[in-house]
């Protein structure tokens, strides 16, 4: 007697469960009710939120700290086109996701009528979805849909981005066939060009006076990053991280130097990388953000730059070079050692608030150098787009990848429902959610999922009156928001307790009492309207400076 | 002298301006912040929201409710495809609308370099957005930018659906080259085909025992209600409403026997309908939804349908007629008068709560009921997705184009966001908006922008505990939420009234204290967790019955 194959449901599931993924985010609709049914049966967990751009922002917190495939599973078109942001998120910021959606069954595309749910074609979701993945797959045939579940997942896996699967609602019962035994495509260096991009890089790093690497997220998603960090102590190179990779490692190493991000970059970090006659550019994004919304230019014959898209070595690019071969062989490449550096920026004692300081009206900076001083080693910072990310720039986490926030696609909202997903990879870590108020009233709402399963983040609203960091671009009564009693949150959620902090000393005394809690704490920063934090203060000198030759320092 | 030409964003509001369009909705990004320095100097009125998906809905519901144009103004990317969702659901229900979404500047395109918010290309955006809109438009050059915008709008406008159009943050400020004059293609009916079809028709009705014009909602979109009804009138033919275009003629007139959705409707409706030997089917979806989730099925040789996609007679359909000369053509068509009909189903009064049923716990029925009893004929009701849609479904309202509910696409969340907008449209009507529990969870939040404007729903949440509507169909844990304090909304937003009404004669209260104030009023309307309303109840009934004969009625 042979053991009948398992549904196409279960399949997929065991699938997902054996890539390592444990939790999966989701909001049910009545196309992919029979796949929630075989999910619930599976040995994966499942977390729904309240609404669906927040399931895309959890799954994807949760790959980014976990290291595994964030998992989103939603109903057709109404629950799908509502995500589509946070997987577009996913796709630009290169963070593994899998999109699960149910949808029609075979027979509704036969006849092609109007199903509710549909909009212009039954193929709509799927092309949408195209432009904001890297793999996609509808399960219309049980004969062929494993290996349609294999290939989608081996593709979110080996780049990194998101993949797409649509679950007919029918299809999703059928007995499976079990997958035929396929050789993956394994692409591999081609090595010529990988020796030759190695031994140039070597040399041209030999020949340099202050070369500097700058590990950025790339490194973390291809697992890299401790290969990248072994490089750097064994030659005795500085290592700088960008927003997006900010904690890959963690920010007290002694090869740590800083965050960069042009402009926005603390003085001692922007004047080091500027300097440098050779930056080692190793899974990095060089886009505006990464140059401080472009306040700075890097010279790409300074740069050696290897990530999943290129390998170039000054302007000599070489083609075929799989980005980890080329992290490994830098291990191996005859760099010289050179003597231990001097590091220009080395992390300082954030300074205690002063007595007087405490009766003081509570500012952006002050919030950040308050978390310094109280948020100690075991934390997770998830930050939203805006001052909540940059005035994190110069804060020094203490553990590696507990900073988390889309610092390149900047989408506001993003922190709340991240947070969800961090806080399901990392139950050990206290989690700490920054936000503006404006972001705040987008999705901060989904707190409500922490409320629903005892998560205990401590979520700071910097409460500004609008939408500060446009204000500081053009404004006008657009950035204006309505004001809530934003600590009512707790009330509404019947969950946490809440503080509002107007001074200094309000705000320290918050945080402490957050940090020596075990509940959710919400703490509402009052943050004066027009103020804003040291690096967007230095980034808005800096351009003046380029418009006005008389202001540069 | 000659008057400087406009910019392209001067240009493009006085264009929407001159559609009849008077509000428009959005949230700024930086992408979009110089598109919104023209739209904040234009004649329209701007109202800003909190969230992506709430911008589409709430023009969607100006759209719906005013009968202009609704405009939806985003950022790049991170507004745009946050927003994709409301826009699919106006394309699913042909509803107009214009999306205007800043964007990357033509120099951007031309280095193609990693700028923040982009996903894939610079294109994503204008290629998804293909996906669900009638016509598209990127403004790199301001020569063409006054003629695609033009072009645009018309497309908008002739076939209700939405339009893309994208502006770059720098063009917007250049001067636009005027329109050039060029006639515009106006589709016009083969006069032959067009007289076949209403000789056929004429003949068709002239034959029928029992004809009945289902008015749906292509005729309110096309203007074309009013044809209808005076043919309806002088031919002493009824007319039903579909779930869709509920309210398309006051419920109260005498010709008007009740909403059709096949198993849904209320039994004498659905006898009447199923009975009728000539359907005239105007401006109709036949969709899933509107066949009572295919409970039943109508046979098309019993049909006449014309809407925007087709003509047909019987079995024939008839090419390029278009559907305003169908509906003209038919008033002017050789059909006979009728002898007055007896209305099948006319209005009935609601009976009022006895004293003994006034401690019962309340129920969803009753809470339709109540509206019936105390709404008034003032009011325009907007209802989410679920049974506070089907409950509504017998529910007379006094007068025409006061339903507003996305009653094909089905898209959970919709009703609170579209609330805004109809309250923009019609300041002079009391909103009162439904919506489950699991639907306000979503975007219920929303309410902070009736907050900022002092606006006065009155907003009832069907508390269910939970996917209601989905338990009837598959039940597990994924249908559960988090039980909120519902009533605290309104702290939160620090505005409003709520009461939560546990019993009939609770609810009555409220609804009562609701009416008579002038106040934002929130009821948390208390529903027990298995209940439903008649509608789902008589759908359950007749699908079992279509599995066992023995139990059919």
């Amino acid at each position: 007697m042979s053991t009948p194959n398992p549904t196409v449901g279960a399949f997929l599931f065991d699938a997902i469960y054996n890539t390592g993924t444990r939790y999966t985010f989701g909001i049910p609709g009545d196309f992919a009710l029979p796949t929630f049914r075989w999910l619930d049966q599976s040995k994966l967990k499942l977390i729904t939120l309240t609404h669906e751009p927040s399931v895309g922002f959890a799954a994807d917190g949760y790959s980014r700290a976990s290291g595994e495939m964030g998992v989103a599973v939603v109903t057709y078109c109404v629950g799908g086109l509502n995500m589509l942001n946070a997987v577009a998120c996913a796709y630009a910021e290169k963070s593994p996701m899998l999109v699960i959606s149910g949808g029609p069954s075979p027979s509704d595309r036969r006849t092609d009528s109007l199903i509710h749910h549909k909009v212009k074609t039954f193929d709509t979701q799927r092309r949408i979805y195209d432009e904001v993945t890297c793999a996609s797959a509808v399960l219309n045939d049980p004969e062929t849909a494993a290996d349609e579940i294999l290939r989608v997942i081996r593709e979110v896996k080996a780049q990194c981005r998101p993949g797409y699967i649509e679950v007919p609602y029918d299809v999703v019962d059928m007995p499976i066939k079990l997958p035929q035994a396929k050789p993956a495509i394994v692409a591999v260096s081609d090595r010529e060009m990988l020796e030759a991009a190695l031994l140039e890089a070597a040399d041209f790093i030999n020949n340099a006076k202050q070369p500097v690497i700058i590990a950025d997220v790339e490194l973390h998603r291809h697992g890299l990053t401790d290969l990248a960090l072994e490089f750097a102590k064994k030659v005795h190179i500085p290592i700088a991280a960008t927003l997006l990779s900010k904690s890959i490692i963690r920010e007290n190493h002694p090869m740590y130097i800083g965050v960069f991000s042009g402009g926005f970059s603390e003085p001692a970090v922007q004047k080091y990388i500027e300097e440098s006659d050779c930056l080692i550019l190793l899974g990095a994004f060089i886009s505006d953000v990464f140059l401080g919304m472009n306040s700075v230019s890097l010279e790409r014959k300074k740069c050696i730059l290897a990530n999943t898209e290129k390998t170039r070595v000054g302007l000599h690019s070489f083609e075929n070079v799989q980005f980890a071969d080329m992290v490994q062989g830098l291990l191996d490449a005859p760099v010289k050692v050179r003597e231990r550096f001097e590091n220009p920026n080395p992390p300082v004692d954030a300074v205690p608030l002063s007595a007087a300081e405490k009766t003081e009206a509570l500012d952006a900076d002050t919030v950040f150098r308050l978390l310094q001083l109280h948020m100690g080693d075991n934390s997770t910072l998830v930050c939203d787009t805006g001052d909540s990310l940059l005035g994190a720039i110069g804060l020094r986490t203490g553990k590696s990848n507990n900073f988390i926030s889309d610092a390149y696609y900047l989408s506001m909202g993003f922190a709340a429902p991240a947070s969800i997903g961090v806080m399901a990879a990392n139950p050990e870590r206290r989690c700490i959610t920054i936000i503006g108020d404006g972001a705040f009233q987008m999705t901060g709402i989904e707190l409500s999922t922490a409320a629903k399963l005892g998560m205990k983040p401590i979520v700071i609203v910097l409460n500004n009156d609008g939408y500060g960091t446009q204000r500081h671009i053009i404004d006008g009564p657009f950035n204006n928001i309505h004001r809530w009693d934003y600590t009512k949150i707790c009330a509404l959620l019947k969950y946490g307790t809440a503080r509002t902090a107007n001074t200094k000393g309000e705000m320290e005394q918050a945080l402490q009492e957050a940090m020596a809690g075990d509940d959710m704490f919400f703490i509402e920063a009052m943050i004066p309207k027009h103020d804003c934090t040291r690096p967007l203060k230095r980034l808005g000198e800096q351009l003046a400076a380029q418009r006005d030759p008389s202001k540069r320092k």
